[in-house]
């Protein structure tokens, strides 16, 4: 492997365990997210703010990313918060 | 709003504009990656390193979000880097 090649890809890996890291973070805060709406009765799906979220980020995006592919990254980011929210949605009954 | 959901929201606005310069940073670098191989003639495309990064993010992944999650996202965000690559494939074949 090149020297370049090996630069490069030393620099995802970083990069990769950052967005690792703040993925989780993410995740989480989406839990306390669930627990806000509960208390004040809103309904947990809001697909408004998801648009919305889309949306700020397309507009402040600076590239290379397309705004496409921001939007299907973002899209698989969400689903997977939907899936952790379901996911402890029951024991999070239990506890009431 | 309460003031909890106010203050999630404005945690997770932070988290994805980083989301966005990290993910910018890393297509960025998938294009150098592109010019090292070809330097190198090595093919463009490496499933090997893919599934390779992907189990590095699966064991070093705290949580809470899933493997099978992880492994949705990152696939992903590599497509994009697929779609970048492919995009700027012609201009820097003219560069030559």
């Amino acid at each position: 492997m090149s020297a370049d090649l090996a630069s490069c890809r030393t620099k995802i890996d970083a990069i990769d365990k950052e967005l690792l890291r703040l993925m989780n973070e993410r995740q989480r805060i989406t839990l306390d997210v669930v627990r806000a709406k509960r208390e004040t009765g809103l309904p947990v799906l809001d697909q408004g703010r998801e648009e919305a979220l889309l949306s700020k980020l397309a507009q402040i995006n600076p590239g290379p990313l397309s705004q496409e592919g921001i939007r299907r990254i973002w899209l698989a980011i969400m689903a997977e918060s939907r899936i952790y929210q379901a996911l402890s949605a029951a024991p999070m009954e239990e506890h009431r």
